[in-house]
């Protein structure tokens, strides 16, 4: 069923296209181009300044070698600190210029120019390759297709898959970003319950199978939103059995599924504790490319036989969110819609970022990518377990089954406070927080446990995780609030239970440390003082 | 009336923001700015990578000085060959690193993150200084904001300020990709009669003061798009009376001015004959920076009193069109609301971009932006001038007074055939096409006479046109057909007059006097072998 086909199976996926997209002509000028770059013609047509005009003769940059962030992940809290004096700080220089000798090479002329909103073509041969290489999708006639990164991918799936009124199928707790693109066009977020590994394709089923129109004042929706690798918030991530569930079940109701997969390469792997740690983990650089790439949980894209997804890839998590460059993955039909859109909003995506990614990864080569890559991912793994290291130091955890929601068939992690005084001894058995370690992805999710605090009556949840958020920020921790990652209006009315999101991605370690300190000692005094 | 105030007239302008503007939510992470930045907290709140992890340690170019290019405009049809000798291709160095020393630097540790919609702050500052001692805005509290090219600005423009099923008003011709913007979300281009200054205010009072909601089938429009310098298709450019006179039916008839002027930079001032030219004309060097700036037609937002007009401002005439940045300067209101598109759409502008620019900028200080501009604006000048000289030496050319359409007001160049073996004697007395020389922009806008052509009462103007438009093409040279700048689809479907627009902008001087010799060639044989 899952095997790769040269076409993807020949359903009508036309009756997807919004109004908007439907409406959108094909640009003027596509018009002259069956005759723009013949040989020997002279191009008068276009409003093209000369690159003489353009004062950059060239630009360049220094950049880190592949292979300069270690591979292993490190044991204790403190290998970190080591770290800081073995990596290698090799730099690369790399430079674009405006008329290079080669004219194959990337330059400046073109980079810098008025050009197609599909960008410059060295960049699509990149895109081509690591999308083929890695997400491996289930037919051979996929398109790619640049974006301006993530939100800008999301806006014009968006826009061009789904009509005003209509409704979008997404987590409960989902990216506030997403939804604040969407809903002010007048969609409206579907939300389905999640488990530990993020939507649940029980619900899901649920959901699609006994939809109402008349009650739900809308038709059967036809698109769904999903981050199925390190989920925002929860750090959930899907393995490949809940992606078929899904994938058959869109089959079945006829939904386009956009894969926004931003934490794809930051596939951590399972927390463990630092004395159950092998002494410095199995370093990354010994296992094989595709050995590698075998490990990471597959893109929806893999299991595509019909073409009814649309994924995100973004450059922002793995080079840098400046980089405002990203890329569809999707059938052809769409694509040309896609890039028909670009051409009247964004065009293609700035000249500068275009040439000095591709640059940086024509230097790298996909060798070079896949090393990157590996480090990137050993150094997230370092600070995911550095941080629940440093909860671990502060709380007195208990290891329990849940079948509370987005935790259900994980391991929870149920924290207490430590006795003062008697550390290492009792804890006081009221929990106040719980989370599940994630395998994926820059969060920690924690559910607030208000279930003792005196005042939890009178406030109710919502307020006191406000108020407990207000005491942390004032405390010097800023973290996320849970409520705004609530998908359903009517819980968030009704009380948002409570939770936050913190993140682990960029903050220096000795204040990873810090902010456990601070979350311990306001946390405990919100108890203590209520 | 049209003197500077503090803030703009205090008319509500909030019933010009689109139900998706209304209906945008402050992005979910403006609530926590409460306290972002606060000296001494620890923000562990958004999903941000380290900048450890950007590959990029420092970027960098070579850019032309200011003043590389001449400021005067030179006399033959052959000083361009001795300036490509003469010109100076001084380059300078500049680099952003990612932790600069001066911590006020900019650095790519903040232009690669992810940051405010509104871009880096040293970038919002070159911007703000360049709109106040330019532009010059009739109010002070005006406010700039960065968006990515001014097709994205239209389009976040349009989406802003207009429903479905809304008129916008617009030149009878003009930029198709404007129109390919806005006709798929269901807004309707309402097209105004054009002079040879471009939109006609006597006809845009026509329209408005008889509007008739029942025949129209819309409400009368709220918003106009308008190209006021080296206007696009037709080069025509307004003087400042003509702005203040199209203000003030936008004041009574409560309609938005959205401002689109890409080609503000190149005017290149009235065309005259090489032997009425001075022998350098004067070089423009010797004009202080106030009298440049005091030359060029004012920008509508000189005379906006009431904050109604959103200027867009783009660096791709200036600097690259892949540069894919720019700016609108507009009342904080629309501001605000534009911000919030940006937050759910493209983000901050490439920061690999913004950086570059920014350092180019602050490098050449305001001093050498105005340096650079005058030498672009000479350079234009020059192109502008050698290309009509290539008419003039091609064709028999009269010049008349003329009312029609968008070269009424204008002294328009009459271009028939020189009769071959008498060369400089009599002409062929039927005019093949007419113009009026741009005095700004990138254009030249040809009407063509198809009065004698045997074919004309069988084939139409339109299909003559675009017969006409193939055999340059074929005979090797590509130039912009007049039908699809066309905002008048009933004028089209009643057969289009034929018009073609040719741009002088980019190609080699040598292939401008080609294209000539092909133009001239092909239009002969067009009309002897119909």
């Amino acid at each position: 069923m899952f095997q790769e086909q040269s076409k993807p199976d020949a359903i009508d996926l036309s009756h997807h296209l919004s109004v908007v997209a439907r409406n959108r002509t094909v640009s003027p000028l596509k018009n002259l181009q069956k005759y723009f770059g013949k040989p020997g013609i002279l191009s008068l047509a276009g409003g093209l300044p000369s690159p003489e005009y353009f004062p950059f003769e060239n630009i360049g940059a220094n950049v880190l070698a592949p292979d300069s962030f270690s591979h292993a992940t490190s044991k204790g809290p403190l290998s970190w600190f080591w770290d800081l004096f073995s990596s290698k700080a090799t730099t690369i220089p790399i430079s674009v210029p405006k008329y290079p000798e080669n004219p194959e090479d990337v330059n400046l002329a073109t980079a810098l120019q008025y050009g197609l909103a599909r960008g410059i073509p060295q960049l699509q041969e990149v895109i081509k390759e690591l999308t083929t290489k890695i997400f491996q999708p289930g037919y051979a006639d996929f398109a790619t297709l640049l974006h301006a990164g993530n939100t800008d991918g999301w806006m014009k799936a968006v826009t061009t898959l789904c009509n005003p009124g209509e409704g979008v199928l997404c987590d409960e707790w989902t990216y506030p970003s997403a939804l604040a693109t969407m809903l002010p066009y007048g969609m409206r977020a579907v939300p389905v319950k999640m488990d530990g590994q993020g939507m649940s394709s029980g619900s899901l089923r649920e959901v699609l199978s006994q939809w109402n129109e008349e009650s739900r004042r809308m038709s059967r929706p036809r698109v769904m939103y999903v981050v199925p690798v390190g989920q925002n918030p929860t750090g959930a991530t899907m393995d490949a059995e809940r992606k078929k569930e899904i994938y058959t079940i869109c089959v079945e109701f006829d939904v386009i599924i956009v894969e926004d997969d931003p934490y794809y390469f930051l596939q951590e792997g399972p927390y463990q504790f630092p004395s159950q740690r092998s002494v410095r983990g199995s370093p990354e650089s010994e296992i094989s490319d595709e050995k590698y790439i075998a490990s990471l949980s597959p893109s929806f894209l893999r299991f595509d036989y019909q073409g009814r997804v649309v994924r995100l890839d973004t450059f922002s998590k793995i080079i840098a969110p400046g980089s405002r460059l990203g890329w569809f993955t999707c059938n052809p039909l769409f694509a040309e819609r896609l890039e028909r859109q670009g051409e009247t909003s964004t065009q293609a995506p700035c000249g500068f970022g275009q040439s000095l990614i591709t640059q940086l990864l024509m230097n790298w080569q996909f060798k070079g990518c896949i090393q990157w890559l590996k480090g990137l991912r050993a150094q997230y793994t370092q600070r995911r377990n550095f941080f629940i290291d440093c909860l671990v130091e502060k709380f007195h955890l208990e290891i329990a089954p849940s079948t509370y929601n987005f935790f259900d068939g994980s391991a929870v992690y149920l924290a207490s406070q430590i006795r003062r005084g008697y550390r290492n001894e009792k804890a006081d058995t009221r929990v106040l927080f719980s989370f599940v370690p994630p395998t994926s992805g820059m969060f920690v999710w924690l559910r607030l446990h208000f279930e003792g605090h005196p005042k939890l009556q009178e406030l109710g949840q919502e307020t006191l995780e406000m108020k407990l958020w207000i005491a942390l920020a004032e405390g010097g921790l800023l973290i996320g609030p849970g409520s705004m990652f609530s998908a359903d209006r009517t819980v968030s009315e009704g009380g948002c239970p409570g939770h936050f999101r913190i993140s682990f991605s960029n903050a220096a370690f000795e204040d990873l440390k810090k902010a456990v300190d601070i979350f311990e000692r306001v946390l405990r005094e919100f108890h203590e003082n209520a």
